[in-house]
C-alpha cells in the first residue's frame, strides 16, 4: 500500500487503548504547557492584531478566543489562539526537528471541542496522533528541509491539524487520505520570517488550514492520495533530502510526544543551559552584577549561529541574543516575558554587561549544555558545567515546573479561581467528558 | 535598494495615468472572462462543496457569492469565488508561466469592493497591478519552480491577490513590504493535486490568505521585508533556479497582462489547436464521425506529457486526454463542459473513436500548433495545419468570442437581463463608480 493511504489507515484505526499511558500522560503536560503559553501570548501586539481582525470578520461565536472576552467561528478562534501561543518563544519543541508540535494542532481541536462534544479522552487522543504525524514527517524530512528554509511547525503541524480534527471528526480513511493531500497542499511558512511577527502566523495558518482540510474532506472534496511520497509530492518539492521511513517506522511502538520539551524561559532553547549557569550564579552564589568582570562562555556551535546577536535593538531579538539572556540574568535574577521588551534590550546596564560576554564554540559541547567561567571584579574565577539544561529531555521540567510556568504565565490575565480551576482540568483532562470546560473557562469574563 | 522594497515601492507609487489603454483594456477583458468561468464554475461539485462550508462558518454577509444566491464574509467571498474560477479549466493562462493570473485575484478585489466603495478604474488598476506582480514573481523562478512540483497559479498568486488588495486599501510603502512578506510566507500549492479538487482550491487559497495578508499588514503586523531575495526567502526556497531581475526589469513599460490568453475550450491549453482543426473538418467540412478511419496528429511534446492519457475514465481527465478531445469534436461538433461528464469519457461511440488518434511528437511543432491528417473511410486523406490555436497570442479570442463565452458560461445561470447588464458593466468597467453593482449583479436571486 503506498504511504499516505497506509498513513491515513493508522490515524484512523487508532484506538484510544493503543496509546500508553505514558504518552497520554506526556499529550496531556504539552497541552498544559501550549494552553498557558497561549493565555499569556494574548497580550503581545500581534495576538492583538490578529484578534482584531478576526473579531470584524468572524462567522457564528462557536469558540474562545482563549485569555480573551472574545468568541469566535471554530476557525478564527484556531487562527488567533494559533498566534497567541506561539508570540513569547515559550511553547513547546520537539528537539530533533525543531518543529513546536502543539501550536498548530492544539488550538485545531480545542476550538473543534467547543463546536462538537469531545471528551478529554478524545481530545488527547486526537492531540497525540496530530502531533505524532507532525513529527513523523518532520523528521522524514528534516534536517534539510529547515534548513533550506522552511519553518516546519507549519509546514508539518498542518498535517497534524488535520489528523487530529480529522480524527474527531470520524473521517473514514479515504476521507482521511483526502485531508492529508489537502493539508500538503497547503503546506507554507518560510523561516525569512522568523524575526517578525510574520513567524508567529504560521501556527495560526497551520491550524486553521488543517482544519480546512479535515472538514472539506469530511464533505469527500478529493486530493490526492499520495501527497507524502509522489514525485511531486510534499517531501519530494519541499526537500532536497528525504526518508519516508520515518513516518511510519515503529508505529504504535515509538512515539515522538516523549521526546517533546518544554521550556522554562521564553527564549531560544540554545541558550537555556546558558540561562541555567548564569541564574545559579547570581541566584545561589549572590553574585551582583556589579561584580562581573567577564563572561565566558564555551558553548555549542548553534548559540553561535542562531544567537550570535550581540547588540539587539527590539525585545523580541533580545529573545535570540547570548550577550543579552546573560546580562539580564545577572541583572534581574529571572528571565521571564519581562526581560525582552525593547527597554530591557536598550537598557544601558543591560548593554555594559552583555559587553563583558565571550562566547567561544566548542565541538564538544552539546546543544543542551554549556561551560562557564565566570570572572570576577576582585580576580575571582568560578567555573559551572550545566551539562543538561533545565527543560532539555535529560532534565525536563517537572509537573511542578510546569505548573509554576502556568500560573505565571496566566496570572495578569485570568482570575485565580479560574487558574486553580483550569490546572486542575489539565491535571485530570483524560477523565473529563468535554473539553469545552476548558476553552470557558480560559475565557476572560 | 533591495528587491521587496523597490517593488512595494512601485505598486503604492502606480498612479491609473501610468496604466496604458492597452493594458487597462486587457485587464478589463482578463476580469470579463474570469467572471464568467467563475459564473459557470458554481454548478460544479467541488464550488457546491466549498460554498456549503463557507455558509456554515461565514462572518457578516459582505459579499456576493457570484453565481449563487449566498452572501459571505469578504474572506470566505474571495475563498469560495477563487474556487469557483479555476473548477473548469476555462480561466485564463499567462503562457510562459502557465499561471493562471484571475483566479487569485480578482475574487479578493471583486469582495473587497462590496466592503467599501471601489470604482472600476480603481478595480482595473489594482487588478493590473496585481497580474503584473505574480507574473512576474512567476517569470522570475518559472520554469524550474513549476517543473519541481509547485503550481505557480497560487504560490505566485498569492503575492499579486495581497498587492491588489493592498493597493485598494491604501498601504503605504512599508504596510506594502509587509504584504509581500506576509503573502510569500503562504504561498503554497503542489501538482500532485492537479488531477483532484485539491487543484480547485488553489487560487480559492491564495485570494483570501493574499487578502489576509494585506488586512494584516495595513494594521502594521510585521514581516521581512526581503522575503522574495533573501537566502530563506521565496525565490530561492521554492525554486532551484531563479532570475530575480525579472521582477523589475521594464517596469511600467512592458506589461504582462498584454500576454494574457483566454481559452474557446474548458480543456487543457495544448489540446486546443487540435480541437481547432478537428472542429473545422467537422463543422466547415461536413465530416461525420463515422467517416473517420483515423486522426494522425504531429504535435508538441507537451501534449504528449500532458495529455497523453488514452481512456479517462472521469470526466475531468478528459480534460487532458488528447484521444478524447478529438473524439468529441468530431461527434458532438463542440468542446464545452457538457463534453467532459463522465458519461462522456465513457461512452462506446467516444471510445472507440479516441482510438482511432494517433499521435507523434515533432519538434518543430510549437504549442499552439498542430499538424493534422485525417484519413477517411472511403480512403480520402485531408491534411490541416493550425499554425496558432484560437486563444493563443498569436490568434486572441476577440471581444465578441469573449463575449459569446460569457454568454455561454452564464446562460443556465442568470437571467438574461442581468447577463446583459454584466456584458455592460464588463465593457465600460473603468467608468464605473462603483464594482459592486457587478457583483450584485451576478447574484442569483
Amino acid at each position: 500500500m503506498e504511504l499516505t493511504r497506509e498513513l491515513a489507515n493508522k490515524v484512523v484505526e487508532s484506538k484510544w487503548a493503543d496509546i500508553p499511558s505514558s504518552v497520554r500522560n506526556e499529550a496531556r503536560r504539552s497541552f498544559f504547557n501550549w494552553l498557558g503559553c497561549t493565555i499569556g501570548g494574548t497580550r503581545h501586539e500581534a495576538s492583538e492584531t490578529a484578534l482584531a481582525l478576526a473579531c470584524a470578520f468572524t462567522g457564528p461565536r462557536q469558540a474562545t478566543a482563549i485569555g480573551t472576552s472574545h468568541r469566535l467561528d471554530i476557525f478564527h478562534a484556531a487562527w488567533v489562539n494559533g498566534i497567541s501561543s506561539h508570540v513569547f518563544d515559550f511553547d513547546d519543541t520537539h528537539l530533533r526537528t525543531v518543529i513546536h508540535p502543539s501550536p498548530p494542532i492544539a488550538p485545531a481541536i480545542l476550538a473543534l471541542g467547543e463546536y462538537r462534544p469531545v471528551s478529554g479522552a478524545d481530545f488527547i487522543h486526537a492531540f497525540a496522533l496530530g502531533i505524532e504525524v507532525a513529527c513523523r514527517i518532520g523528521n522524514a524530512v528534516c534536517p534539510a528541509h529547515y534548513n533550506i528554509g522552511w519553518h516546519s511547525t507549519s509546514t508539518a503541524g498542518v498535517f497534524g491539524a488535520a489528523v487530529a480534527v480529522g480524527k474527531l471528526l470520524g473521517l473514514d480513511q479515504q476521507q482521511m487520505a483526502y485531508a492529508l493531500g489537502l493539508a500538503g497542499t497547503q503546506a507554507s511558512g518560510l523561516r525569512e520570517n522568523l524575526n517578525t511577527m510574520g513567524k508567529f502566523l504560521h501556527p495560526g495558518h497551520a491550524a486553521r488550514d488543517g482544519m480546512t482540510a479535515a472538514f472539506l474532506a469530511q464533505r469527500n472534496f478529493t486530493a490526492s492520495e499520495r501527497i507524502l511520497e509522489a514525485p511531486r509530492g510534499f517531501a519530494n518539492v519541499l526537500s532536497q533530502e528525504r526518508n519516508l521511513d520515518e513516518i511510519l517506522d515503529g508505529w504504535g511502538s515509538r512515539f515522538e510526544v516523549l521526546v517533546n520539551t518544554y521550556k522554562p524561559y521564553p527564549c531560544g532553547v540554545v541558550l537555556h543551559p546558558i540561562i541555567d549557569a548564569c541564574l545559579h550564579f547570581a541566584r545561589e552564589e549572590g553574585i551582583a552584577a556589579a561584580d562581573v568582570e567577564s563572561v565566558r562562555l564555551q558553548v555549542n556551535f548553534l548559540v553561535q549561529e542562531v544567537t550570535g546577536k550581540r547588540h539587539p535593538q527590539v525585545g523580541v531579538d533580545g529573545k535570540f541574543s547570548v550577550s543579552h539572556c546573560v546580562a539580564v540574568s545577572f541583572i534581574d535574577r529571572r528571565v521571564e516575558e519581562d526581560q525582552f521588551t525593547d527597554g530591557r534590550v536598550l537598557d544601558p546596564q543591560v548593554v555594559a554587561l552583555s559587553d563583558k560576554v565571550v562566547v567561544a564554540v566548542d565541538p564538544g559541547i552539546a546543544a543542551d549544555e554549556v561551560r562557564m567561567e565566570l570572572v570576577l571584579r576582585d580576580g575571582r574565577r568560578l567555573t559551572r558545567h550545566v551539562e543538561h539544561a533545565l527543560g532539555s529531555l535529560k532534565q525536563p521540567l517537572t509537573d511542578a515546573q510546569l505548573e509554576e510556568k502556568f500560573r505565571r504565565l496566566c496570572a495578569d490575565i485570568l482570575k485565580p479561581q479560574q487558574i486553580d480551576r483550569l490546572v486542575e482540568y489539565c491535571t485530570t483532562i483524560v477523565e473529563l467528558p468535554d473539553v469545552e470546560r476548558i476553552a470557558r473557562t480560559a475565557a476572560v469574563s
